[in-house]
């Protein structure tokens, strides 16, 4: 039913990760009875019913999978027992929630076409722009997950808290990449000068590593009941870099993953999105290869997104990509070996579930 | 600069009314530099700086008054203190930032044109579906106001809970009335079976009541350290009562109201809203003018409004208005009357703000 990723079935369903997605239809008639308890009509309830299904499960599922993983590592000897189990994989799963709040905007506002082999949710023929209420009903469903769950637990608040923070990082980046295209077409003419490593670091720090990477882990460090916030700060530094590291594979998917493979269909050279293949070749480009590049991109027409493709593989990119591939495995490892404040497998094991992936 | 309803200016400015407005600027710098505390550049600052003057200020600002207003009547002889105060104008504030929220989202979703007297946010250049990501800075922003304000506060939880049940309901409601649109459509055939007053009242208890009456009175019970349940009912019911004469009276505006004073065009009648006009004339047209009713109703052109206006005009529907305004009136006097575990005060003064407005 759902695509895995990095590891064979039969190992996942041994490590426990059977339990992680069984969880999700408990949780999802538990979210239609709190709609069954308000006055709503039948056909309210079935929309909604149909929202979650369709956006929420799907996705490859590591985001979620990873609070009770890192839980693990961290109690290491003292074990998890089956309710705190439990627990780790409803806030998993409100992880995925929140994905799925961020990817229905995210869809609507890219013009993007499919998204995990299917249409986008606002796509589908009774959606459109309802789909951006629809994505707000859907953080707010996994507020009422956490409230139903955590509302007596020592964490509740920290949980809120750090729901609302990594949401407001993940807008912010959201915000810098929608504005970027914008700033770059300023006056009818196109400005190239901002598409740098920077300003490409800065936008997937914000729009993907805060979300990724360190929400799941501060999610099983505060059931951990960790409280030193130097901790906390060692987990961002490290999520932020394989968070640039997981968005550069996706840029690079983006042009190069196959859309059976990748559940959509790439638009980022249509979308105008300063990506790491667009930095990259303006890097390497000779003039006569920027004035291609920038004459191309940025044009939703099938001859200009072939032409942009056309340069990336003159450039070679592909090759250039692996490099940074294999020497942010290299370097993320040897600060993994140089975490002194949480377990080092909690971050091996996400390294390991992101290096070469296909999608 | 701000319009104001029901009292004159010199009397806002002797109740301290203008403690509430003042409140406005250091609250928005706050929030600017919490924005400049992240990795930001300058042109994401300014814009967020834009998003807020531009959406949060400036509308009648009766649901964040409310705030304080409640919570000296609940008070009486105890009083307010200037610290408590503040705190009370701070959540009125935040009702203020999560209507903005709320109204960004759905004017891109009504496709409307004006508001508070200026084109709607997604409507200038540099925006359109980048709003939806703004709308979802603006939420997330009012949670960072509260934190800051409330973190240590011991009703910090209790704001929280209220805030996200609020705006969960307000998106139910939301939903109700876009996919009613929807519904009465369906096979391009229209339904206007589902056009009756029960529909119209589930739908605006949820659209608006909930945050328009429930959340301010709501704040000030949690900033008096009220823990009763049934406390909460009371004010629950009689909100969900005033809420529904209230956008009555908004849908009664938005056909008849002078656009220069409701500082926005009217689009029930394009949008297919199932608005208490509507409901009215269904329930009073004779199969002739019902013929004409669903013949023009729905449709984005001059002549098809002008002949709902029209219809509107034959059955009288300003008298049958004028008719439902006393009787609510006088049932909301009653209601207010009974009540037993709040002060009536808190009551007497919404209505006496509502009564008979005219933006
Ligand atoms: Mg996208
Ligand atoms: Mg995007
Ligand atoms: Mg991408
Ligand atoms: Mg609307
Ligand atoms: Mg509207
Ligand atoms: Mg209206």
């Amino acid at each position: 039913l759902f695509k895995m990723s990095g590891e064979p079935d039969h190992k996942r369903a041994k490590t426990g990760h059977d339990e992680f997605v069984h969880l999700f239809d408990p949780l999802s008639e538990e979210v239609i009875a709190l709609v069954q308890h308000e006055d709503m009509p039948e056909e309210a309830i079935g929309y909604i019913r149909k929202l979650c299904t369709y956006t929420v499960p799907g996705g490859k599922m590591n985001r979620g999978r990873t609070v009770l993983d890192a839980l693990r590592k961290l109690r290491g000897d003292r074990g998890v027992n089956a309710d705190e189990a439990k627990l780790a994989n409803i806030l998993g799963w409100c992880v995925e929630w929140l994905q799925a709040f961020f990817l229905v905007a995210d869809d609507l506002m890219d013009n993007s076409v499919t998204r995990r082999g299917n249409p986008c949710w606002y796509k589908l023929d009774d959606v459109g722009l309802i789909a951006v209420n629809d994505a707000l009903l859907l953080e707010s469903l996994m507020y009422m997950i956490i409230k139903t769950h955590f509302r007596s637990h020592p964490a509740y608040v920290d949980i809120l808290d750090v729901f609302h923070e990594t949401t407001f990082r993940t807008e912010l980046g959201q915000l810098l990449d929608l504005t970027s295209e914008k700033a770059a077409k300023k006056g009818g003419k196109l400005d190239f000068s901002l598409f740098t490593e920077d300003t490409h670091r800065r936008i997937v720090t914000y729009k993907t590593a805060f979300y990724t990477f360190y929400l799941p882990v501060a999610c099983a460090l505060i059931l951990d009941g960790e409280k030193r916030q130097e901790v906390f700060k060692q987990a961002r530094e490290i999520s932020i870099l394989m968070g640039i590291y997981f968005q550069v594979q996706d840029d690079f998917l983006d042009c190069y993953g196959a859309p059976e493979v990748i559940g959509k269909i790439g638009t980022d050279i249509q979308d105008f999105k300063c990506s790491w293949l667009a930095v990259k070749c303006l890097q390497l480009a000779t003039p006569q290869q920027r004035a291609i590049f920038e004459a191309n991109y940025g044009r939703d027409s099938d001859d200009a997104v072939a032409a942009v493709k056309k340069l990336y593989g003159e450039l070679d990119l592909t090759k250039h990509f692996e490099t940074f591939e294999e020497d942010s495995h290299k370097k993320l490892q040897d600060l993994i070996a140089k975490v002194t404040l949480i377990n080092p497998d909690v971050y091996k094991d996400l390294l390991a579930k992101i290096f070469k992936r296909k999608h």
